[in-house]
């Protein structure tokens, strides 16, 4: 059950869960509340006047105890017990009056869940591997067949099984298992993915284990690997496990990682990193699922182009020269442990396949992983990076490409930009009247930066307030010390020096607006020109898909605000998470991903927006807040009307 | 062009070839020339006169100058250079008389040719693998499909290739040997054996390399590996080349290798020992073609069960307890490099099936290369060594088994036993009169013990003239030094100590016939119980087939003396040499073979002898020379009985 928030003089409710700081239950009512360190308590700024209602925590040493006595405490430490009413000391009626006026729009999309059940009842649940319990007679003076015919004279008389193909591995131990287990042994197989293939026995263990069978699901992200360890009766996930890709150490992008494995062993020793990352998770994932590695029967894997390339130990060379060509799209199915991978010798690895150079196997995983190849719906699916990835179409057909973003949503040419990390600052709102800032970072402490959704927040908020223009310029009629020039470039004080981690004073300039401003555009402008290919305008577009992680963090409306997504309601919006993960354990899941995967690789025609003539103007057109062309964002256009009468009715 | 060689008194004539030398030209004359020292021209026992025409050598140091002047030559040196008559002195009218009345019959049999415009007639060339060479447009900003899709795009539009498979190690390599060769560049394709099979990419290489693809042929042997290298284009073999199986310092016999294989790291010890022997066969071979290795496109290896299975590191235990069960039948392709072959990475292996543990794939390679599964005779096939293999069967049918005839074929229990190697004693004839041997040996040099083929030729010439009976006892009304007895057993000398190498007499004991009547004795029993098994009788017989190194080596007649085989029209007979390489190389060029295998190994039904009841009865009938019933062996009766005749009728 939430707890019913109701800020005062607002008079704006709220419901949140119970332990949610107020200082978060205000910024989802969109109520200001000035707060520059980022919630760890120090500046005192925060404090507001709790007048009913259990509230826990948030007496801090900057409140005497008589002020704690009367009901005051600090918004960003003292946490919702249960419904209460808050009153927020506001400086000014304008402030409070004009972020009452509307209710606050949906900020966040619905995330998509994993269902398994709902994959059987689709049919599209084919078991990729199944194991059988065989308890078979054994060998006698006049039945002397050889283990691997017996076995599989079993196979096909008591369990239909037919067309065999068996590993060698398996014939290795056969003899072996087959007696120390009196011929009661179980058997995996592996179901064809092609209705022509032959379904494989690539393990055979003493006893009953059929009720153990277990996949792994691994995305392999240029920053970061995630896996997840699943359970293949059940679709349930027994086990997760991030860590970053140890590859970070030879570059941060995917460009230093190609320069550095075209030198001589550096291929190598790109791939034998990253399979190091990838035996760690594997050993976390195993560990925390207490399951046994024999157990394991496959493992799927995605990851972008060069991630793949460098995973199989691919030349990537021309991935990174003109005209951008992969080794390959479709990798054929390979031996875990060929890789080096810590599984057993049984364990088939497969890989999602690529577009191209920049629409890698996480793309395609996400297309699999969120369904949009099987909807009918026509879906834009983005996926924001330093590369943004754009998907457009449905069940019929399916058009992609990339676009350079930069790296500002990553914390790339931005002064005190960061990747979201503890003590990034992640959400922002400024007082239009005084101009002082409401900072929330991850983590709860004192900003040491600011990452890519506090940017987007940081932006919306200063350009919905009028403070910065269309083109990210500060209004020079803004007096506030908060907004100063600096080398000829003028800068908003996100946090003064006192109150950071980092002993100087945390801004954002013209110039960091200017390179967010680049970023976003890309995307936008790819997302246009790719939907003006295909003879479609953003109307036609009946659902968006936000993938990975940074997607999942995006603040619709802000996002929408500065003109990074077309305005669209957000219930049409989904937050897929990392579907380059979901993708790999669809996959690991069912054979009909496995299968469905090809004719879409396929069907995905890729263009080279760098080779597309109208890219040029859209990206110029997007270089705005929100766009040259304000008439695309209908209901940004309306909130400004209406802020600026409220501006001219104010005293 | 032969040279008639006329022996008197005898007038019986002979064609050889040039050069050969008289001993050898008496030899399949039938005429007795005393000689014991082999053939080294050390005992001068030998000594003809050359009456007339061209000879050359002979004058040893025995002779002296007059007598050489008049003609006299040592038989054994002496080469025949064009026709001529020589008079052999001879010690008995008898001996003259009785070995000059026959015209000598056929002792060798038909060796099988390989021939593959004839495979090709029969439509059996199928070939398994295919070079291509592709000038593929290079991409371009327009055209910017991965490499793969783009080769193999051309495949499909250019050549007409479907349905391909790729290995991950093409795709490796394919960015870096396209753009240096400037994608000019050389498929390689493997032919799927199943009809419902893919085609597989597994090689490209830079520039046009489609006239040289090359497969390499290996029979592992228990005691000797031998591999070929074989033209694709045309079937010829390009080099052969053998080596003692370095397994050997662990063991001479299977059963000794499997238990070293049982002690921890045993069998992975086998394995990487046998890769050695075949490593150093594959240099040879590579070397002597100057061929490329990465122009080796596949390796067909074919060996008995045990072999098989130590090549493979496949738990061989229960290969030598009851009830004998090998590990599989069939196994599927592997890497070559998988087992440490040193041939190029896209290398796949093949090996041959086996039946059972002791009709291996070997047999299986003979059954195949001879091409008996595709004939519509009635075919026994034999391959004889310490056990002896026994295919009965034709197109429609197949039955085989295999008998231990123990090692006395290789030596073994022969006390003078040794394997067929330099002066080893291979040939011998006696004259029935003076009880003096003509021996030959390998290498000509001076004997140092008797060999397989020497003791069939010992015992049947000893059998034939009375020295022994059929239970391989010495008559003992006759009288020779040559005759002795030696702790409680009669024995006869082979050679006298002075004319060894070994500084000690080389003799026959009737223990060491015991164990020879044993021997053979087994495999005609095992023959015969398979026919029973089957309701044939040895009339039904159309053809033998003589597989393995010492069954070319098997004088017919000799054999069939002593009941080693049943008695057949030499015409009948075809020596298979090495049926093992012969299928290998017959597999690596044809997938007819590779296909047909299959279904011929599920027809092969095995019979284990020792669960045949009439095995033994058979077996104890079979301890006789040449068998307990000699209406079995009508044309040896009718000699004994000639030859009884002329002695009595001798003064």
């Amino acid at each position: 059950m939430g707890c019913r928030v109701t800020f005062l003089p607002h008079k704006v409710s709220v419901e949140v869960p119970p332990g949610t700081p107020i200082l978060q239950a205000a910024l989802e009512a969109r109520v200001h509340i000035n707060a520059s360190c980022g919630g760890e308590g120090l500046c005192g700024k925060c404090r507001v006047l709790v007048e009913s209602g259990p509230v826990e925590g948030g007496g801090s040493a900057s409140l005497s105890a008589e002020e704690v006595g009367r009901g005051f405490r600090l918004a960003c430490q003292a946490a919702v017990a249960g419904d209460c009413r808050v009153r927020v000391p506001v400086e000014s009626a304008l402030d409070a009056g004009v972020l009452a006026r509307r209710l606050p729009p949906r900020r966040t999309a619905r995330m998509q869940r994993f269902d398994f059940e709902e994959l059987k009842e689709k049919g599209l649940f084919l078991a990729p591997v199944e194991k059988i319990f065989l308890e078979i007679p054994p060998p006698t003076a006049q039945d002397n067949r050889p283990d691997l015919s017996r076995l599989i004279g079993h196979l096909t008389q008591r369990h239909g099984e037919h067309r065999l193909e068996v590993d060698l591995p398996v014939i290795r131990k056969l003899p072996a298992v087959l007696r120390e287990a009196g011929f009661r042994v179980t058997a995996t197989l592996v179901r064809p993915v092609r209705e022509d293939g032959r379904t494989r026995l690539i393990q055979v263990q003493p006893g009953d284990t059929s009720r153990r069978l277990y996949a792994v699901a691994v995305d392999i992200g240029t920053t970061t690997v995630c896996g997840e360890l699943i359970d293949l009766a059940d679709g349930r996930t027994l086990a997760e496990h991030a860590d970053f890709n140890a590859q970070i150490s030879y570059g941060e992008d995917v460009i230093t990682r190609i320069v550095y494995a075209e030198k001589p062993g550096g291929l190598e020793r790109m791939q034998e990193v990253v399979v190091g990352t990838l035996n760690a998770v594997l050993k976390k994932l195993l560990r925390r699922a207490g399951v046994d590695p024999e157990d394991i029967a496959t493992i799927a894997l995605a990851g972008n182009t060069t991630m793949t390339q460098l995973l199989l130990r691919v030349d990537p060379r021309p991935l990174r020269r003109a005209p951008y060509v992969p080794a390959a799209s479709i990798y054929p199915p390979f031996k875990a442990r060929e890789l080096g991978l810590k599984l057993g010798e049984h364990v088939t690895a497969l890989v999602y396949p690529c577009v191209s150079s920049y629409v890698g196997g996480d793309i395609v995983a996400g297309v699999m992983g969120s369904g949009l190849y099987r909807s009918e719906a026509l879906t834009l699916f983005l996926d924001v990076g330093t590369n943004a990835e754009i998907v457009i179409g449905n069940r019929d057909w399916l058009v992609c490409a990339a676009c350079s973003a930069g790296p500002a949503f990553e914390g790339g040419g931005i002064r005190f930009g960061m990747r979201a990390a503890r003590g990034a600052i992640e959400e922002f709102a400024i007082d239009p009247a005084t101009l002082e800032p409401m900072i929330v970072t991850i983590g709860r402490v004192r900003p040491k930066g600011i990452c890519g959704s506090g940017l987007i927040s940081a932006a919306a908020a200063l350009f919905e307030t009028g403070v910065i223009d269309s083109r990210g310029r500060f209004d020079p009629a803004l007096r506030s010390p908060r907004i100063r020039e600096a080398e000829g470039c003028r800068e908003y004080v996100l946090a003064w020096r006192e109150q950071t981690q980092i002993d100087r004073d945390i801004t954002l300039s013209e110039i960091d607006l200017e390179n967010l401003i680049r970023a976003k555009g890309a995307i936008y402008s790819g997302c246009m020109t790719l939907l003006t290919e295909v003879g479609l305008r953003i109307e036609d577009i009946e659902r968006i898909i936000l993938a990975g992680g940074f997607g999942s963090y995006i603040d619709l409306e802000k996002a929408m605000t500065i003109g990074l997504l077309p305005e669209i309601d957000p219930d049409r919006v989904t937050y897929l998470g990392n579907g380059s993960l979901l993708g790999a354990k669809m996959a690991s899941l069912t054979n009909r991903v496995r299968r469905d995967v090809v004719a879409v690789v396929r069907r995905m025609t890729n263009f080279e927006l760098s080779e597309t003539a109208s890219y040029m103007d859209n990206y110029i057109a997007a270089l705005f807040l929100p766009h040259t062309d304000i008439e695309r964002f209908p209901r940004l256009k309306a909130r400004l009307a209406e802020r600026r009468g409220a501006a001219r009715r104010a005293p």
